[in-house]
């Protein structure tokens, strides 16, 4: 269990942290609009890039939120991901199948298109989701798995933190919308130092104060630097697929979020993270295949 | 690394062990045909049965294969089911669509359709996967997962070890075509005294001696008892979703499967297995959440 000090005070969140669920730069930039049944549109923000590339978190909270219109039920329970294109910032149109609806979950499949110079429609993403109701779970917990050990908020450092010369987390834009601090065990990279260890931890929220929530936490699980980082690695880590189980809704205040490597091999390398929230509860759970650059 | 010890040794294995990949009751039991393009008939063997149930390892077997004839690329990178209804033995339909085919990678979506009583098509199972070239892979191995503690084959047990009465994995028709032998350290509940701890690990083979190939990994993954029984629950563990990551071909020889589950919450878990091939290489790894029955 974690200890009292690794509880996160209000102190250390930023001062402008007033956004709720439902009214926040997350909620606005994974919007849709239903265009017909099943179909919606929606506009990719620049604001989740990192780099040149969209988060692959964020696309998909916005496939998420579609399906949870989309489907009989509201939250993600489990939910895969192909990546198949690069996404850029800019109008999109995502497609939705109902593939069953069963009494306690129910089965939905969708597809995000962007549109090529002559505005043909190119797949970028294809996922395959199951969604059901988090509050309708009985609350036994029998779960083995304790919280990460990450130091104090104080203790751990995200990119305000770091001289402009540092290539710590947020030299892009989403590090602008994250509130971030990584444990200092997991930051050797950031100084030329990694510690050769497939591990990253941190701390995590959204900048404006809004909470999490079940969609929100598919963003969670991508949004920390690649674990290659601390092996040695440099360059972008792009996700081949990406599954996230959501456990359980998620309490206010910030996350916890760990991630571990055990197998890079063949240039290719799992990600599992784990997310707790600030009651103890492992809310999230996943798991991505992502290709490296072995150097 | 495995020590001395832990290496199996051909005289452990069946006599019989004589089936090859391509013959065998593993190839028989999951070929497809050919209806037209993207199109398989198949027949759902109760071989691979157990209680009632068809294996969902056995059931993602079979759509590996027709989609390995239906994309460019013949071997699962990674592979997500998501399991709609309860597949009977009996004649089936794949239908397949190619989402995307790249140099590298191809991705594509299958569907395993059953018959109702008029003759309908009944969604059993749909699938994503990307699918490449195992054999092109780089050489590269960084992985610092070491292979599971499990005793020598001698000191592990399986169905034929077991009096009639008690219920170690066997109890039904898979066990006949599988080469199972169980850690005592993870087959308390066959005794009725279950750890408490989230693990399964064992020896894993086919009966007929086939060696292990991708779409056999997709079985072995799902094969063992589920880590439920050891801790103190009984009843079946239904599938809702598996992802596989196929990471590299298995050398000839038995495999070791390790099952952990960290997270028992809310009437579901997670199992995540490693599988390891006589060459001390992680060749596969997956996660599965399933229902749990609470007791």
């Amino acid at each position: 269990m974690a200890t009292a000090a690794s509880a996160p005070s209000a102190a250390s969140l930023p001062a402008s942290a007033t956004a709720r669920i439902g009214d926040s730069e997350f909620d606005r930039d994974t919007a849709v609009t239903r265009r017909e049944p099943g179909v919606y549109d929606t506009e990719l923000s620049a604001g989740w890039t990192i780099i040149n590339a969209v988060n692959g978190g964020y696309l998909l909270a916005v496939l998420g939120r579609a399906l949870a219109d989309a489907l009989p039920h509201a939250d993600p329970f489990t939910i895969s991901a192909h990546y198949l294109t690069a996404s850029a910032p800019g109008p999109a149109v995502i497609r939705t199948d109902v593939v069953r609806a069963g009494r306690t979950l129910s089965t939905g499949q969708a597809s995000l298109f962007q549109y090529d110079e002559e505005g043909r429609e190119v797949e970028r993403i294809r996922v395959l989701a199951s969604y059901g109701d988090l509050d309708a779970l009985p609350d036994d917990v029998r779960t083995t798995a304790e919280p990460p050990a990450i130091p104090p908020l104080d203790q751990c450092f995200g990119a305000q933190d770091a001289p402009d010369h540092r290539p710590v987390p947020g030299s892009s834009a989403i590090a602008d919308r994250l509130f971030l601090k990584l444990d200092p065990a997991t930051l050797g990279w950031a100084l030329g130092q990694p510690s050769g260890k497939g591990e990253m931890r941190g701390w995590f929220g959204l900048a404006d104060g809004r909470d999490a929530d079940p969609l929100s936490l598919l963003l969670a699980v991508d949004a920390l630097p690649p674990t290659a980082f601390e092996m040695g690695l440099t360059g972008w880590v792009p996700t081949v697929e990406l599954t996230v189980h959501v456990r359980h809704r998620p309490a206010p205040g910030p996350l916890r979020v760990a991630i571990t490597t055990r197998n890079l091999a063949g240039g290719f390398l799992e990600e599992d993270a784990e997310v707790w929230d600030s009651e103890d509860r492992l809310v999230a759970q996943s798991r991505q295949l992502a290709r490296a650059r072995l150097s």
